[in-house]
């Protein structure tokens, strides 16, 4: 456990850079001989902890890179919490989002880099292209175990090139540095992760924008790497992509052994718990059996089944074709296929849930992975299409792309209700999302996603809040996740308060999805716990044995505890949640966001839902009271 | 002067209806025989006047016309006080522009219907599909006259139509009625009033949507016909063509003979203040010399010459081309090629400034009217294009679309940076333009106006605010047109405080353009006299010798008077115009707006304007320090 007296050059050049702090409960011991980042060193009884960790500055503007002390105000943060706090404090919130005075901020959450259970989650953080306000999405990627244990908090990108050419960042054990992309510019996700394996070597990890994002496209997403160095694992939503793109960084590639070796206080307590909290996961019905069986896809037949599958542009909730599309399909045709992969498969190393999945195409070759329920949503039952095997290309052309697959099943669904395209045309849908790579003015208009769809063909029936699409669940049948979707900050967003759980899982308790009362209590809990799970690196699906398990807390509790050798209370979690919120609000404010932009459109208080025949009716008031307490930053 | 015992039946025809009310200053009298509207009746040596005005609401969801009794809060409003009065009364802030809950408003000025020089102005009032915030664009046009006339204090069109069919609003001295559009809709704006006119007769006049309108596109603006029945006075900013396209109504025919009908209670003392009024325009040498002789484009050259013209999408202030797309070059091309006209041309009956133009091409035969100074920088120095031919061609598809020349001409600018056509080509340009009338996905895109342009293409040099383009004025050497473009609700707009008055023609005084100094008191003063002004239902060119004359003001004074025998002070001018700016901000704040959307591109803050070197400088919390007393709605 204790690992001293090696590699004093090492310690000499950060000393020199300044790269290193003392973490602030012990003292700073002098003299001694070597340290690396993360080792704990005693000296008369005093335990040292050294944690190099640091921020990495890249100026595009003058293509240099910069490691940089990390502010004590900074020190308690990661993930989430941290690049949203970055944006707050060093961008102008009026600024375009593609301009010069824009930053795209990349961090691994607090327990990533360690081997807690489902803690690989990396947080890309800036002003969204599509939303006009702050925006974090996250992926699950062995990037973020490999920054975090490089010691990286978070990477800063920013300012813009003055040449047209693209760069890729370069970061290893010795450093970052920037390199011309040369010829890897320009290529598909898939192509680049091929290519650039070639131009280094096959075990490196790629963070990766396609030609959405090159295209400064607002719905580009950001690929990163699964285990295999597939691109599938995305942090899509927001148009991110379109951020990185417009810095021309093509890439970030990362080469480095490093996994696990973040540094942690109480390695004993850690390792422990970490245990614990596995075995919670895996008792859980959701994440121990549904989602590792059938992957999050799990959802289409119960979605379905509860009336709230939004079908033909949020027409009806239920989807004749649902079954074949749902992850039981997926996972039967899968087996039956053969070949490179089927249910279940994992997004990050250390992940006890595995939901992700590699779909294989006729003759077993991986065709895409993961399709995740969402997406099989957005590109199946919204457009009436029904066959697995087209949403799995229409999936495929996104990752290739680099699109956001919610927005582009929402610009599909919106392009066919301006009769661009006709409903459940799934070769016409392929065709047209084909037009984003070739560049076209077509092509230009769905690359932007559903809003720019929409308001280029004068198309009101948009689902769209704060400009960005709503997922898989329709809020007349699913209020709590309609609540969601209008408070969030994000934009429409599940992942930021998932109220699905209690609505129909019934994961934590019940609270009638059909009914107003009670949702937007419901709704606000849980974006303040996710926010402190994403600012953790956690990924959210752990949340169902959370709010089942009374043990689930305490254990994330003793996890960060010994991570750093605090004596935190759940309290502090539910705070540090709370105030990545207030984070989030002040910076939109500043933007120009008030009430008025938390609404869901008006045809969803207008029309009502088949089956069901409900209208979403959460009094816009009692919004706006519960999101009063997160606006004033403290 | 008392004109009684007449009209009988239409008395007890009004009466069954209640169409009608007494004005309010004089007792109603019961038992006259007969009395018109705007009669003057004399009983018992009282003065009643009748004054029949109304409200016509036009349901296009059950395609009803219903007119209604002028609520006592509207009696005193016209023009844009009312039309934006009415949308903060009537519709929710948060509507889709284009959805069934937004309502299309039209209103004459106050003044209007009357001999009143420069009367002529009619108010379009909607939520703007372009900058999602409350719109007022007023057109000079006969129709204004005429509507007044007929008692229409406004006209309010709302709802949706269900089937796919448009229609037209008919109003004559009968009343009104809708009937189908039939084989007039899809038409352009020239060959839609020629075939008009076969349907009804030679002298209707018309207010239409073209295709830009139709096809909901939110650059799409209303055209009103000239005394000649052509269709270039438009209603053109902030696409409210497309909200009234959304509605399904093509155009709103007028047929009657009245023009100057409207009631006046002293019309002795209103003709001898009108007869004043005409004199000091005709006596003021900016509206009795400069825009006669040349139109507006007599600012081509002095805008040049003060380094102050927008050219090449906004990177230089002067324009080597300018003075061959000058108004003085116009004048001459119209003079030399003889044929329909020159300049100088009337908007309006009534107009003693006659600044407009009737452009012939090499035939002598009519090719646009009018060519403003905007639109000939629109789509010239901001191109590089000087060539005023291709100009004209560029402005008449503008017209016959109905597109707003200043956003189309951003768009083809924000296309030219994009790389789609190059700059200064105006065959591209031309072509590029025609795509909007083929329903192409460009022509989408380039319809929206420049700031979807800018999205769809990734640019970010793109000089609009709330999403409205900026007109002629670059705001770094005219900086007093920059508070304005970035204070005012309307979004970029030099007509809602034209501060070139007294930065540039040094009309009133004089503020040095390139100095931040005064400009934001400069700005506000004129927003709140040009609101009052576009209440009256008065041409914004007035205002040139209403800041000249001393005697200007008291004469308006005097004609409003004059017209409902009140007894009013300046003040009660200008705290007219204070009213509808607060009415104005208290939608924008309901809609969502804040003061991060007072702003200009950030570029004009970051990038020094050829020749003069200046960036624009106005610190932004003067500007919202200034706008808090319209925050308040009294």
């Amino acid at each position: 456990m204790i690992n001293k007296y090696a590699g004093l050059n090492s310690l000499a050049f950060s000393l020199r850079k300044g790269l290193f702090y003392i973490h602030k409960r012990y003292i700073c011991c002098t003299g001694m001989k070597s340290l690396h980042h993360g080792d704990i060193y005693l000296k008369s009884n005093q335990t040292v902890v050294l944690i190099m960790e640091k921020l990495l500055r890249v100026n595009m503007s003058n293509l240099t890179v910069k490691e940089e002390k990390v502010p004590e105000a900074y020190k308690d943060l990661g993930g989430r919490g941290l690049t949203s706090r970055i944006l707050l404090d060093e961008i102008d919130a009026t600024c375009h989002p593609l301009g010069e005075g824009s930053k795209l901020i990349v961090a691994p959450g607090i327990l990533s880099g360690t081997k807690c259970p489902n803690s690989g989650r990396l947080s890309f953080g800036g002003k969204s292209p599509l939303t006009g306000g702050i925006k974090e999405a996250n992926a699950g990627t062995p990037l973020a175990h490999k920054l975090a244990s490089l010691g990286y908090k978070a990477i800063i990108v920013e300012g813009l090139p003055q040449g047209e050419g693209y760069h890729l960042l370069h970061i290893s054990d010795a450093g970052a540095r920037l390199e011309p992309a040369g010829e890897l510019a320009g290529l598909g996700t898939y192509e680049f992760n091929s290519r650039v394996r070639g131009r280094y070597h096959e075990k490196i990890y790629c963070i990766c924008v396609g030609p959405a994002g090159e295209r400064k496209m607002a719905n580009a997403g950001i690929s990163c790497n699964d285990p295999e160095g597939g691109p599938g694992r995305f942090a899509g939503r927001g148009g991110l992509g379109a951020v990185m793109g417009s810095k021309k960084l093509k890439a970030i590639v990362v080469d480095t052994g490093k996994t696990f070796d973040a540094p942690v206080v109480d390695k004993e307590k850690y390792s422990e718990a970490s245990k614990k909290f596995a075995r919670i996961l895996r008792e859980n019905p959701v994440s121990g059996e549904g989602l590792p069986l059938y992957g999050t896809n799990v959802l289409m037949n119960i979605i379905n089944e509860a009336g709230a599958l939004p079908t033909r542009n949020f027409r009806y909730g239920r989807f004749e074709g649902a079954s074949k599309i749902s992850g039981e399909e997926l996972s039967a045709r899968a087996k039956a296929r053969g070949g490179v992969g089927a249910p279940t498969h994992n997004c990050h190393p250390g992940c006890v849930i595995r939901c992700s999945n590699i779909y294989p195409d006729e003759n077993g070759e991986a065709l895409c992975s993961p399709i995740e329920y969402e997406t099989a949503w957005a590109l199946g039952a919204n457009l009436e299409i029904d066959d697995l095997d087209v949403v799995a290309r229409l999936n495929r052309i996104c990752n290739d792309l680099g699109l956001d697959t919610i927005d582009a099943g929402g610009a599909l669904g919106v392009a066919m209700e301006a009769g661009i395209i006709p409903f459940g045309d799934g070769q016409a849908a392929i065709n047209l999302l084909e037009e984003v790579g070739k560049d076209t003015p077509l092509g230009h208009i769905i690359g932007q996603g559903a809003d720019t769809v929409g308001k280029t063909y004068g198309v009101t029936r948009v689902a769209t809040v704060k400009g960005q699409h709503l997922p898989a669940y329709d809020p007349r049948a699913v209020k709590g996740i309609g609540a969601t979707y209008a408070m969030t900050t994000m934009g429409a967003d599940h992942t930021a308060g998932y109220a699905v759980t209690m609505n129909v899982l019934k994961s934590g308790g019940y609270v009638d999805p059909l009914k107003a009362e009670g949702q937007v209590a419901l709704s606000v809990n849980l974006q303040v716990a996710t926010a402190a799970l994403d600012a953790m690196g956690l990924c959210i699906f752990v949340a169902f044995a959370l709010l089942d398990n009374p043990d689930g807390w305490p254990t994330v509790l003793d996890i960060w505890n010994a991570k750093n050798g605090d004596n935190h209370s759940i309290d502090d979690i539910m705070e540090m949640g709370r105030q990545v919120l207030r984070v989030e609000r002040e910076f939109n404010r500043r933007a120009g966001f008030t009430p008025a932009h938390d609404r869901l459109p008006e045809f969803f208080r207008r029309e009502p839902l088949p089956p069901h025949n409900t209208v979403f009716d959460i009094p816009p008031e009692e919004m706006d009271q519960m999101n009063e307490q997160f606006n004033m930053i403290k």
